[in-house]
């Protein structure tokens, strides 16, 4: 079992911008926060990032008919990529999208996802814990989908 | 440790209206489930529902100094109550907003939320597991809260 | 055969209140017309009037496999209540929406219905006459169900 | 006493086209239905289609004095047309709107109605029962213009 | 030297519909005036009326090249032909449009012009004498082309 | 010589909830400040608060014919009721709106108010002396109406 | 009988500014032509040019009581001015909106008047040769007025 | 095998108006191109043009089972009938929409198309060539409905 | 203790335009009443009419140091200027507008007011009496800045 | 002579994700369809596909000088990227966009192109064959640009 | 050679108001330093503030044939303003648009300027500099233009 | 002391297309105009171009505590690149936006910037000398940090 988490632009710049609000964990201690997560539940994780829109997409295709679940924090990208929205419907993998911030809290144009309507959730508003939550949701997508 | 979880109109219905979309378990399923796992966690549940909006702000504003956090399934209400709004920001409670389906692949009406924005975070789509991860996520905001 | 007919928001005071535009007939004029009918086509009547959006959200929840059809003067609640349209869902007990006044040459705000897009189909600018009309739209829609 | 009952574009294929949708019975069954009720009240009726605005719009025109009521069922032209409203407002003779189809239930643009606000009332989506609704209506604002 | 004074659906009305709005003089009473100034002038006038889009559409389109000027009342197809406005540029003969009433003071659909943006220029708001106007402004439109 | 006092959802919570910006002051501190003014007035006051819509809609109704004035803080509802709207109108009471903060300094959404179009007028962003402008108001209303 | 004519911002430029588009006549040219005029028709002008709305405003209220028409090319403030449409309606002088070019054919924002639904009419797109028009407008208002 | 060839208002215009824009070619010269590829493809067309919306929509109502595709430039039609809409869903003959220009480098108002939503496909762009590229996806269609 | 009171554009034809809707009160006749009440209070009152939008900003700008409250019925100016906008913030001084009419009950463009966000708070509704309740909530105003 | 085929992010998932909808053929099928009629018609085909924006960009320019057409599927960046837009103009190479779907009968956001606007023409809604088409076009417009 | 530097209203208050945003140096300060600059340049400055509309006009329009470029900081009435606009076009001035804050950053009707599409450049949010900056920018365009 | 300059998709073709609008010369000659004056201020320069949206991220999130400011003219990207936007903040550079042509005199979409609410200032339509003039903010805008 296998699952995708891929981050979106200027996640990698996380725990250096900005700290009183994004906090000092880095999107390596993300990254080992929720190995150590997948390692109790039994699943492989495949983590990375990216500031391309194109290599997003291109991630998000090759993860069809290979990974289980994918859990997406694709940042800026959420708010105006038709290219990502067709990739998640193409890759026909699970998604999950999660958001580290509250994001109805924020800008407007931040307020419209052009990819949650074809996800099967979304998560958003906890931090770090967004990811966990968005791990265990993505077990729970994986386990019902075998049952039914 | 007390958690408020409230439910919103029509969520009594649930597991007989529409199974084939809203799944056979109904809102008693979800508290024992709830429950269970509430157990675990060494914290007391409040469950209730009402089809009342004033009377869930009643039960948003008496939680103010008696329980830790609200897990809150506001259904209809969540797309047209500024009192709901109003009296999240009052009680002072950090609130979690949940829903059962994914609001973003649904009616543009139900894609507006008036309480997100005055809520720690949003989990949807998950079925009654979005309930159980809120959970969790009440679990985590007190915490933090304490720590912070 | 059971006809539930509800009344919102301020039909109570239907009769006293600006009888120019209203006519003096009351609530009560409308009940005694529509039971005089009712007991011709040998069909019960429930009659009620609420001015709480909620109890009329339990009202229509409790119609389910109780009553053959609703008949809906929701009044204000028309143009705002998503709980209504849920419960309306929710129900599944066909339901028609009745107004006394053509609401498409008042106010901007009265011509968008939040309920009549799950409903079977619309009656409105008759006065009083509306809800006779609407008895017999839904002696219709019960016949037609149970032939087809 | 003489009733005016005026069908729009595309009504003359009823029964044809998409019959699981709008059933099997043709517009001369709708006319057959209606001229057995009018025998009944007394009443004759004026019965005619057409693809064309203008001729619709002249048909409302010389029904001015001539006519007692219109039922209408404009059809597309319901959405579109400033003329036929102007027409019906110029003729002064009561008219009713009347729909097949649940328009609500529908693309947004079959929401917007540029004749209702000039019409009596509104009366939709009881499929050919739609119009022996609007010719009760018709007597009925007939008799209480009389007395009126 | 000729001019064509077109006029749209419902001007055949005139005099008989509403007279305490648009006045107790007809269609015919406008032409002879018209054709009295025009007599003083020494321009011959073809005086035409149609509820039909498309018969206005043919007319204007017949103008090419045989009438010197435009005076086109559209009435309701102002706010809605595309059709008329495409015939007037393809005419290439200058169009002059005028109102009876002062549509800005009038339902806000009724201040969108779909023509004025083709025409020459735009006379409203003076009941019959606005087609007074419009014959002298379409004879100064002749005069100045003749010149320039 | 009779008021009525109705203030809506969550205004229960005055003084306690964000002191820093309602201030110190509760319900019933201005309960007493109103009292002490009307005595000096020589006019009673019926002073009431509800979380529910439905209760201040019957409230409004059941001032017909038995106050004066309606001083009304309908809070959130002032942004979402149409039924609360509705029974000021079928009341026939003049009401008058008030607002303990100045709602064109907030969010969008609290600038728009359901209410203020059938109310005589709106005073708003002095706090508690809102109140107190209010009830002067109310006495000059009454007073004109005698007159007038 | 007395016409007062207003000229709105950068009127004064007239002539000298963009000849191509605007003509080589100059205001002046357009107030000895009006002028001529009004000798053959026996009425007194009060010709004037203002940059400044609110001496605009001035000017309008002044005319109450002392002129017969007001003949208004607002300029720029045609498509602004809250104050100007309330200085007309408060002289209850009856004025004629007047425009040189055809503002239909411009930016967006030309095609809004403020000052259009208080105005008796409207006239614009022929140039110097709209205010010989609103001219004849003029005294034809005033000819109704007074049989009227 | 048979085409049906609908051209709408002013393009019996073709060849005479602007010629730098459309070109000196007639609907004639169209016609006569369409009918010489025609032959080769051993297909027959049946090619029309009408100024008026409800003589479009007739002819395509009268294609219902005679013709096994429409090729369609509504010309300003496309941008307003829902009466064609209407009539080439009813009429189950599948329709490719045509233009001549491409509309999206136009005004506004000429990208939004009522048609092509009920249409197979869109051609626009290319002149008198757009029509010879719809005739080639008309027989493509065809052959694929035939086999699929 | 000092108040300056501004009046904007056409508050100085007040009485005699439109008695039946504005009353038959000078601009005059509000000062004498404010001067009598600012008498009782011991408040020097500073009393202005300006048509112009510059002047206004002027004065509200040398108010700045000099008055301990503004007074503002900016009239039009309420809902089209920046600029006195810009000159509330710029002045420091607490600034409260006031309407004779309540401008909810009348065209859209009188619901936005430009100025309202900067002001303390508003009053209208009242006829003359709306600047009256203003002159007491100045020294609330006064009263509340001297003591926080 | 030669033609560029650009193919935007996902077309190289073609003919593996919803085969029911896409169809069974690759991109791989459409090359060597397109290829075969490229022979034919003497013509070289550079076939290419990417998921990056940026580098789709640079594709258009490099054809600047190079390629005598494009033939353009930009899939999801045809309804985002304003680089894409810029790109065909400063290449200066006739670009014709195609579609495999029809666009018109999807979500409102796939409705409005940023590159239409900028392209000769739009094919849309045939399948593999809107590419063929296309060829067909790109030698038309060739061969007119040789001519004009 | 001469510029034009036009203030618009209350920039007089600079220096004196929330200093902590715009800082301490008055419009003296910011007029020394572009004298400054100016001598070095060998440019003669005309520097002049105005809280009036017309005032802002009729200087823009003396400045035709006489200054070289106008600097221009039409603060609130950037937003507003059509007058100014239409003043700049008719100057036949080159003019660069100058603001003191980034109005990007500020409320929504900051960010539409009624006058940048008529201005050469627009320069913003460098406080006092961006006047030097401005200076610089016109010397330029000065400098090409007799190039040119 | 260092500045980055960022170019963004598209200008690397500057000087080559519309040189009748852009001018003729290149971005190598920008780069060189710049350097000669980055020499006369003793300022080191990073100068850049790409047409990938996610490698102009990178660069700007390199920047981090590596360049005293940067220059960016992000081309197409400034009007959509929420991801930009968010770079720019991490960052925490402070950043100019500079435009070769006046985005207000184009069209309505080059009007929203996604990104100057979160730069310190813009700069457009001067050419090649807007980026002159960047350069001489940036200096002016470091110059005052290390003041402030």
């Amino acid at each position: 079992m296998k699952i995708l988490v891929l981050n979106g632009p200027n996640l990698n710049l996380l725990g250096v911008r900005e700290p009183e609000v994004y906090g000092r964990q880095t999107l390596g201690d993300i990254e080992r926060r929720l190995r150590d997560r997948a390692d109790e539940l039994g699943v492989a994780l495949d983590f990375r990032q990216s500031n391309l829109e194109g290599e997003l997409v291109t991630w998000v295709q090759e993860a069809r008919g290979c990974v289980d679940a994918i859990l997406l924090n694709a940042a800026a990208y959420t708010h105006t990529s038709v290219a990502l929205r067709d990739a998640i419907t193409a890759s026909e993998v699970p998604t999950i999208e999660v958001h580290l911030s509250n994001v109805h809290a924020r800008e407007g144009f931040r307020q419209r996802s052009r990819l949650a309507g074809v996800c099967v959730g979304v998560i958003g508003g906890f931090g770090i814990y967004s990811y966990v939550l968005g791990l265990e949701a993505c077990m729970n997508v994986i386990a019902q989908r075998k049952e039914g």
